[in-house]
């Protein structure tokens, strides 16, 4: 008998119950009654404190376009210093504990950058860890997708066409503030795909100069309204050549809820225009997964049932050249996958007059 | 030859341009090539100014879908005071003039509770007037609905949608702040479509206490989130109790964006849960009107064209029992239809379970 | 300690779910843990072959946006002649008994017309009995609107709009099938609603030489397609003139899977045109209610409760007026609710040059 | 001044305006107002006939979302054959005469496999032209991707989702056939996206014992329901061992509008369950393109004005590994992109326990 268990771990995002569904159909096909899965309750929480339950087969029917995760999730439970406390250590004692008090013969673990933080951990403890790219972000190094991305990339697009509509009309100028923190994937492709004029990423610190130069530009080209996609990571190039305390201490006086509320005071002040800012938000991440992650997260989750099958322990099922491949996860742990300067789809926006504000 | 203009004026919203499609056909079936259709620019801005231009069949073909207005609109070119200033009369008295340099037979505007004002004042100065109620409010007097409700409805309840995934995978509260600084109908139908625990609305003014205390009760029941639906112009039983002047006084020292922030600081205060506000803004307004409203819109537009051809001038298209008809422009103008105390949708919403917080 | 079955008949269609939680939360804040609920599986044949469950308050927990109907249902139980036969008087019999073995205060039934006719029997038979309106066909006697509807005209409208863009792009004539046995609610609404160009409707027989005029018309006028929304129960003027019996043989006869191909086939024998049909058949009746649906669901099913809390039984809760009130079962059995001639939305319809073929 | 010609030619799909505001917006960014750009009306016809006219910038705007093609299209002009006949070869004259009026110094193209052999052709007669691959049947050779894929795949998995919910609620087997005469890239994709249990494609011939064998063991596994993706150019394992003529004879006697209704009435008699058949057809391939064909169609469109201005003709824009890349029109023309047997896809539907019918 195979004892699997699996948890979701980090922020919620669309598409996590198809890949619990898809882990759980590929095992069952692999496995057929040899097998027993146990959901572990609200992410790394859950193994820590031992909540747990075994699933049913019919636990992971007509779950492939649900919203959320069915196992509930929570924060990492530790930020992983380079030296790790005694609180930190505690924790991964608990869960090692767990993980043999359940006899598991591997854990499954969904989530995004922090998560295969402690996913390596755990599978350097010794415990048999496979796991799958999860984040709206898109910025798990190792894969060329994660699912959710494409679903909130849909639902950012989506806001952009309606502010579009109110943009023409008044002629305004709006800026649209999408989720991203360090990667400006979901900025980068929702603001081509929604028609933005000027689209602003963490990648490519910007200057309220070239902002306005393009606004003005734009006014004079005869176009009564532009708008602006801004990752709500970004930073100005000032800010850019900042040490990390000063920043932080710059940030810290920010007398904004978010970025976009600065720019829209900087950008006004400037030229003289009325500035909207919409902040989408939490928004961007849930509901029903487009169809496109739904078929990806079903992929990882039978890759990971076939890692499993195969005893190929310490992977993550990733996306290459369209095709699922294994990726160590000590080549994943710690790094970040964001936009690269010379990437071809930056290339295209600027050939189409698109501005990076740089 | 009848000579028709055409404005719309306000914030823009969904059905905007189906609603002037029903008009032109109408007329054309009406007509056949005895009309001539004037589009006014960007609102009564292009009728003060004489900006407007002749349209022809094919400019109404393919837009029964688009967002926005074809038009262009602007805000209410004044605040109607008891007593109107030199500014006003000479508005007014521009108005007059290029309605009657355009040599129009009637003037059909599109728009909602300010528009409306100004447009009766134009008929009682003696211009043919025929209107249509358009809003996202609902809050025009004298119909059941207007167009671009059903529409902001849909997206407000998908909203909500979105955020009940993210809060149940993460046992979190949740504010929506959805559109409305003087009518709740929005928040009350996308509230109750949406599933939210608790529904604020500016007919009902809140109390903290009582929402801590469904709060508390949800979570002695084992639910494991909330979510509230927030007019945007929601006020506290004290503020409901203060006169307008220090009311407004008050909310200009309040150090938030938006009453949600408000709000999202005094639970938590209370309840010591992290509370996650989400505020979609002009999202709401945007993009391709839902088929109620197509239809709706079309409806009143083939109705104002009939009221044009009978000569009937001074009315608004109204849905009154799902019929069309006509009410005279000093029957609604400066009135606000708000939702009644003792609405029976509010009442549905009580009966199986919803708090209003009062 | 009250005791409440629910079962659901017919046809399944948008916003079952929504009812039925509805009735659920109305139950339980009516009465508290003073209510048993009991789910009878698969329409009324659960209740006649004794198949059910006790339901708990988790099962009504996160379905609101559920498609379909969590209790399956079944095509009507017997066809109910003026003179039942003995296997209908011994399924009566069935359900009496076992309506007695469990003990029921009041069964609560959610159905379209043919259900009725059988929720009416029951009545008449001496069962409490509380009904819902649905059909995605709006064709219940007595009240303005069943859910299901609003929902269905959503996605048969987006079929229209996606038909347009072909339609335009190639200039082609394409035929929509839209579902509507008897009545043209469905048709209508979405006719207008997605632009169609003539709109066929079973209370109104059509006339190939009107269709082919305006055709006609339509390229004369340079217009390079042409779109016509067919309700799938649609008939030719001839046809309506025929008896019942005469009508039945003439169809027996007919070569073609639906109307719409013959449609086809005759318009495209006389004007040359090449003619395009699409029918989207059950996708109409699937998939996640829309927001209108869920909040009409919603009303109903609080109705309902409102109703047992208040001992009326033999009623079904209606929309009168944009009002929900209840109607005794047997004004509503038996009868059909068509488009009257009269109705104010097909003038609408043919104001703005809409043909309906006659 | 450089002088471009564009076309869209063979059926519609989503995404053909995102490209041509693509191939604009790339050539205006370029060569400013050193270019003038001629849409060619409806297909190769419009260049075989001198229909076309010049655009002005504003042309583009607004047509990002715009499903269809605002040039109009239509069917391939001749049957390439081996040998042309005679009025192939003067279609293929006036095309190079037209071209040559017009003064043009490239003809881009849009099109799936059909147009492309035409494209070629006029390469290869001296013209320059490059080409943009679209069709939701994703079957064009050289590039991974085209664009119209996505967005059909979005509405066949939709269909699959609102079936879902009839098929559970009664119990049924369903089958909904999906456009692909030769190529099953959009049914495996939508069948695994959508949940199907069994996905026939043109690659796999099926056999009815194998399918019949799959329902029966879900039976008896108590599922209720099955639900059968079907591509619309399946056949069967027999009819795949027949020589072309024979296979076409055998066809040609099928009384049946399509291949589903075949299937739908080979199980029904085999296993005595009532089948239902969806055909949403055309519906497949219209209305806005999703966000992601909107930035893949933008991309296709920017890198074919690049091709322009580094004079490098003969070429489609291709994607391969996730980037932008020129392949050769002769490499493209006259072959098809199948679904290989080795696809990492199909594999991934075996895992979780789909059929294939084989």
């Amino acid at each position: 008998m195979k004892r699997i268990g699996i948890l979701t771990s980090g922020g919620d995002c669309q598409g996590l119950n198809a890949a619990i569904r898809g882990v759980a159909k590929g095992l069952y096909v692999e496995f057929g009654k040899d097998v027993e899965i146990y959901g572990i309750n609200d992410g790394y929480r859950g193994l820590i404190e031992g909540s747990y339950q075994q699933m049913k087969p019919d636990d992971f029917s007509g779950i492939l376009t649900l919203g959320g995760t069915i196992l509930g999730t929570s924060r990492q439970p530790f930020k992983l210093m380079r030296v790790m406390d005694d609180n930190s250590v505690d924790k991964v004692q608990n869960m090692k504990e767990n993980y043999k008090k359940m006899k598991l013969d591997c854990l499954v673990v969904l989530g995004g950058n922090g998560t295969h933080k402690t996913a390596n951990l755990l599978s350097e403890e010794g415990l048999n860890v496979v796991t799958l790219p999860k984040t709206i972000d898109n910025d798990v190094w190792g894969t060329e997708m994660t699912f959710g991305f494409s679903s909130a990339m849909e639902i950012a697009t989506n806001v952009l066409d309606c502010i579009h509509t109110t943009a023409t009309s008044h002629g305004r100028v709006f800026i649209v503030e999408i989720m991203g923190h360090k990667a400006g994937w979901l900025t980068l492709h929702s603001g081509i795909a929604g028609g933005a004029d000027v689209i602003l990423i963490p990648e490519i610190p910007y200057s309220i100069d070239s902002i306005v130069k393009t606004l003005e530009q734009r006014n004079k080209n005869g176009k009564r309204f532009s708008i602006l996609a801004v990752a709500e990571g970004v930073l100005s190039q000032e800010e850019a050549s900042m040490g990390k305390k000063e920043f932080k201490a710059a940030r810290a006086k920010m007398p904004y809820p978010s970025i976009s509320y600065r720019l829209s005071k900087e950008i006004s002040e400037r030229t003289g225009q009325e500035i909207r800012v919409t902040v989408p938000g939490h928004f961007q991440r849930g509901g029903s997964p487009c169809p496109y992650d739904r078929l990806l997260a079903t992929r990882f989750g039978a890759a990971a049932a076939k890692l499993i099958a195969d005893k190929k322990y310490g992977f993550m099922a990733a996306l290459q050249n369209n095709v699922i491949v294994p990726v160590p996860l000590n080549e994943v742990a710690g790094k970040l996958k964001g936009v690269p300067a010379d990437s071809d789809i930056i290339k295209t926006a600027r050939d189409i007059g698109i501005s990076f504000g740089d």
